[in-house]
C-alpha cells in the first residue's frame, strides 16, 4: 500500500508519500506546494489541483489521505481554507483515489499517542518512525502524519468492516487512531 | 459572448449558459447539480467536478462567472460551501475559463436594480430579461443572474482596465453592477 498524505491549505499545502509493508514503514517523497498570493483565486486552487495531480502521476499512490481541518473562528478563513481543500479532494478523487479523512487529534494520537502534541513532536515522531536523515518541513511533517496514520488505522478499519465488525451488534469504535471495544 | 454562471453550494449546484450580443441577452441552458448526500465528501465533489465539466463541453463558454458565497454564521456549513466553492472554480478553471466574481449585491443590483431584491424578484427579473416562457427554479436562477451581471458589467469592466482608466489616476469605483466617477 501507497499512502498520498495531504495537509491542505490556500498558501501553503504540504503532500508526503509512504510505501506500507506490514508494520513497516518506508519514506518515498515529501513536499511542500507554495500558491502564489497575487494570483486570483480560481487560479490559485488550480496550482493546488495541477500539482496534487503531477504528484499522484509520478508517484502513483493507492489510497489518500487528509486531515480534517481546524474550522477557523474567522469565517472568511474558513471559506478560503474550504475552497483550498476543496481543490485537494477534487485532484484525488479526479485521479480516482479513495480519500480517508482524520481529525488532527486521530492524527497526533496515533503518531506521538498524544492527540493534543505540539507540532515539534509531530516533526520529530514522523522523522524517527520513517527513518529521515533530518527533521521534516512542517507542512511536509503534518502530510507525512496523515499517511503514516492512515498506515495504522486504515487496515483495522477496513478489516473490520470487511468482517462485519463495524457493522454487527458489538460496540467497536475508533477514537483517536486507537481501535476500542 | 458566452457566458457561464455558476451558484455552487454542496447539495445543490446551480448554472446558466447565456449569449450575449451587444445588449441582447440570449438564453441558452440552465439547470441544477443535484449531488448525493449519501456519497463521502470527495465523491460528492466530484459530482460537482465532472458535471460543471461537462457543461462547459457542451456548451463552450467564453467565460464564467460565479457567485460569491454568502459566510455562513455556522463554521461548519462554512467549510462545507468552501469546499463546494472550491469544485466549482477547480473545474472551471481547469477548462481554461476566466472565473469573475461577483457579490449577491452586485448581482442583485445588476439585474433587479435593487442589491437587497427578495429571491422571487430575481427569478422574475431572469424569466423578463431572457424572455423565459417560465419562472426559472431558484438555482437555475441565481446562476443565470450571475452570467447576466457579468454581461452588464464585464464588458465595462474590461474597458476601463484597456484603457487604463482601472490603473490611471482616475477614482473609478464598481459599486454594486454600476460604475460610478
Amino acid at each position: 500500500m501507497r499512502i498520498l498524505g495531504i495537509d491542505p491549505g490556500l498558501r501553503r499545502t504540504g503532500f508526503g508519500v509512504i510505501d506500507v509493508q506490514g508494520m513497516r514503514l518506508q519514506y518515498v517523497t515529501s513536499g511542500t506546494i507554495v500558491v502564489p498570493s497575487d494570483l486570483p483565486l480560481a487560479q490559485r486552487l488550480k496550482v493546488i489541483l495541477d500539482n496534487i495531480r503531477e504528484v499522484v502521476q509520478s508517484t502513483s499512490p493507492t489510497v489518500s489521505a487528509l486531515e480534517k481541518v481546524f474550522v477557523n473562528t474567522n469565517p472568511a478563513s474558513t471559506l478560503l481554507l474550504g475552497q483550498a481543500r476543496g481543490a485537494a479532494m477534487c485532484a484525488l478523487a479526479d485521479s480516482q483515489l479513495l480519500v480517508h479523512e482524520y481529525t488532527a487529534l486521530q492524527i497526533k494520537k496515533s503518531v506521538v499517542g498524544n492527540g493534543h502534541a505540539a507540532k515539534e513532536q509531530v516533526q520529530h515522531m514522523v522523522q524517527r518512525l520513517l527513518q529521515l536523515d533530518g527533521l521534516p518541513a512542517a507542512d511536509s511533517a503534518d502530510a507525512l502524519a496523515c499517511a503514516i496514520c492512515h498506515a495504522h488505522v486504515g487496515p483495522l478499519v477496513e478489516r473490520l468492516a470487511n468482517s462485519g465488525g463495524l457493522a454487527g451488534g458489538k460496540t467497536v469504535r475508533l477514537r483517536g487512531g486507537r481501535l476500542t471495544n
